[in-house]
């Protein structure tokens, strides 16, 4: 790994938002979906998942539900349940209520929360099918009071044998109830749009290929998206106290995402940044996904060495991580200094990881420096607020010469003649 | 008004957003304050604007600002006083706190809430110049901790005389200490990526012509910016006791912003249809601005008669209206059924203008049918949340074979060995 000046460091990377072609092909397949429903969304299934389906076969029955139990190990089963219990407890934490405020005149003030109506939830195909990520959409929108969450997944996740069968149990682990073998930006218009067989939702969230971020967001406004999340990030904050092995292992852990992955070590410590740089180096030649780990480490790695643990967060706040350790003694202490990071992990044995799988929070965090203003996937994601504002007739007449004047000062006399035709009917 | 079937109406409008010549007009504007700063800046502001600035006249001076004071009106003094106090009681009812949970082996997890550190504001120049905007965007900033709140406002939204004094009196009663004259796609871009005199801030919000729309658009993602305004909306509810002159007056105040705004009644009684109709035709003739009430009356207005008021609600879900005023006997018992609705009327002397101007909650509500999935500006705009985990050596260890299982199983070695390289240490 380089060791560079902190000034020199950058988190964001550029991110690929789709050609001119893939844009123009999403934007049909949409609007085909959008106008002609079922019978486009079976065509592009054929066309390019190269399953040929029938209206009636588009939902996954109950009996193929419980079947993918039979077929994975019941280790794993276990592991998803106690996976799903931690972030539904975290979530739990997070529930929200209406709340009102009253004045002796009568004025009743207030925010009513309120889950969305449906949710739609992607799941990708292939490699990027995890079942981690199910539990991590579905649960929060299913703590908000969700009364209805629906998957989508594209028809032979699993080869020919349909759908993968681990994502078929933890989708019914974290409680959905209504999936369908679709995938695509047909997927994603059918969600948005409706068809005869797949009701329109409120909200889509989930992962996908450009195709399906491309649909996301394009049928943005007809409904509400998740954000388009980046590569994927660490930044260890390290003392020279902290164990040179651990702290490979976990920038390897996100090294090995992807190669537009960043895994960055600032230390204090001179002789930690080499130690941590010789670990990189042993650990990583070990790893199966080691070209891509070694491809994100040479591109978007870097260990920056600083004078104080301050300046080291510092330096943090200023690239916004999405995933920070802080591998230092004491973790706690600086924790007030931290303004800008998606998770923080304290201590020798809070390892990423943790927080990938099982701890309880969420696994969608912002990237590429985002952190500075967004936050990870919560509860707060699943509801709406409606204001609530009640005048009492002596409020109106108490108020209402202040209204009439702020309006008219803006030039907007029907808005104060709203007020006035109330006043004058009461003889004011 | 026409009346006309709940099926038949819906409250989407195509929305413009910008020619193509538009959007390379924003964009070249924004890369040369992004690449060249000040010497941008100030060229496009004479440019634009006509008025020729030197860099250290950006910034609106305390004298300036005070000044102020002594050419606007001590009511309308008092008036903004007053709004700035109820909205500032109602959104310091949403302040949240970081919050964690213990347990026994060790586990801490939590939330931390943190303001945005710099959030910038745009006020528009010209008639869109609303002091009760101001108020609106910069309160709920304040109010979720925001330390930096800058304003920037074209150089001569008062004509010659520089600064709307109005807007300056709002801006120093809503506590704004950092103003810059200057408005339009460079403004946005000089709060997005900083120049020599303004430093570049978190979040954008405020309202703007299309080039300020475009901008915000286009710096996305360097920052955050708030939603997109569509035109405004009010669905009155009504029942026949309600008082047709107070309802056709409230229609015609949202009807009166703009030839886009949609103001609909949906009534349970014929009658009350006719009346509002023959009472909106009688009203609107006396407005200052009934040339575009009335074209909004007549392209966006509808009366929609339905058999029971939970029918009527249902159409209300259904539009998911900016504003909706509830003028029915008994109001409350209804407010269970109103599942989409930015902010919620009540009762006979809850006129829409009280919401817009003084009560409290904001007047930046969600429009166009997004009220089905999002919510009106508040304290939650301006805060970011940062997930906090701390495992103890007991938990990792109790807890490592289920993280490695999940880990293995999406074929994420790295991260299984994360975790493995701990357990082994402690002899595991």
């Amino acid at each position: 790994m380089r060791i560079v000046p902190a000034r020199e460091f950058s988190l964001q990377r550029e991110v690929e938002y789709g050609s001119p072609e893939q844009n123009a092909t999403v934007k049909a397949i949409v609007q085909d979906v959008k106008h002609e429903g079922d019978a486009a969304l079976l065509r592009y299934t054929e066309k390019l998942d190269r399953v040929a389906l029938e209206a009636s076969q588009l939902r996954v029955t109950d009996e193929e539900i419980q079947a993918a139990y039979s077929k994975v190990e019941a280790s794993f089963v276990t592991a998803i349940q106690k996976a799903a219990h931690n972030i539904r407890v975290y979530h739990e934490k997070q529930r929200r209520t209406s709340w009102f405020d009253l004045q002796p005149d009568g004025t009743m003030l207030g925010q009513i929360i309120r889950p969305l109506r449906r949710v739609g939830v992607y799941v990708p195909g292939g490699k990027a099918a995890y079942p981690s990520s199910v539990l991590m959409n579905v649960i929060p929108a299913q703590v908000a009071g969700v009364p209805e969450i629906v998957m989508v997944t594209p028809p032979a996740t699993g080869g020919k044998e349909g759908i993968d069968p681990y994502i078929l149990v933890a989708a019914a682990e974290a409680g959905v109830k209504e999936l369908y073998r679709v995938g695509g930006a047909q997927a994603i218009a059918a969600l948005a749009y409706g068809t005869e067989s797949i009701a329109p939702v409120d909200k889509i969230c989930g992962p996908g290929n450009i195709y399906v971020a491309l649909a996301k967001r394009e049928v943005y406004g007809a409904v509400d998206i998740d954000s388009m999340a980046g590569p994927s990030e660490i930044v260890v904050l390290a003392d020279d106290k902290a164990d040179a092995s651990y702290v490979a292992a976990d920038l390897l852990s996100q090294a090995e995402h992807d190669e537009m992955a960043s895994a960055i070590l600032v230390t204090t410590s001179s002789s930690q940044a080499q130690a941590v740089a010789d670990e990189v180096a042993r650990q990583v030649a070990e790893l199966p996904r080691r070209s891509i780990a070694q491809a994100s480490i040479d591109q978007y790695g870097a260990i920056i060495v600083v004078d104080t643990i301050e300046e080291g967060i510092q330096v943090v706040n200023r690239l916004a991580p999405e995933h920070l350790e802080v591998m230092v003694e004491e973790p706690m202490q600086y924790l007030g200094l931290i303004e800008n990071a998606g998770a923080i992990f304290l201590g020798a044995y809070s390892s990423e990881p943790v927080g990938d799988y099982l701890a309880g929070p969420n696994h969608i965090i912002p990237t590429n420096g985002t952190a500075r203003y967004s936050s990870p996937v919560d509860v707060d994601d699943f509801i709406k607020k409606s204001s609530l504002i009640h005048y009492s007739k002596e409020a109106l007449l108490a108020n209402g010469a202040t209204i009439m004047e702020l309006a008219r000062h803006e030039g907007l006399e029907g808005h104060a003649r709203a007020i006035q035709i109330r006043l004058e009917k009461e003889g004011k």
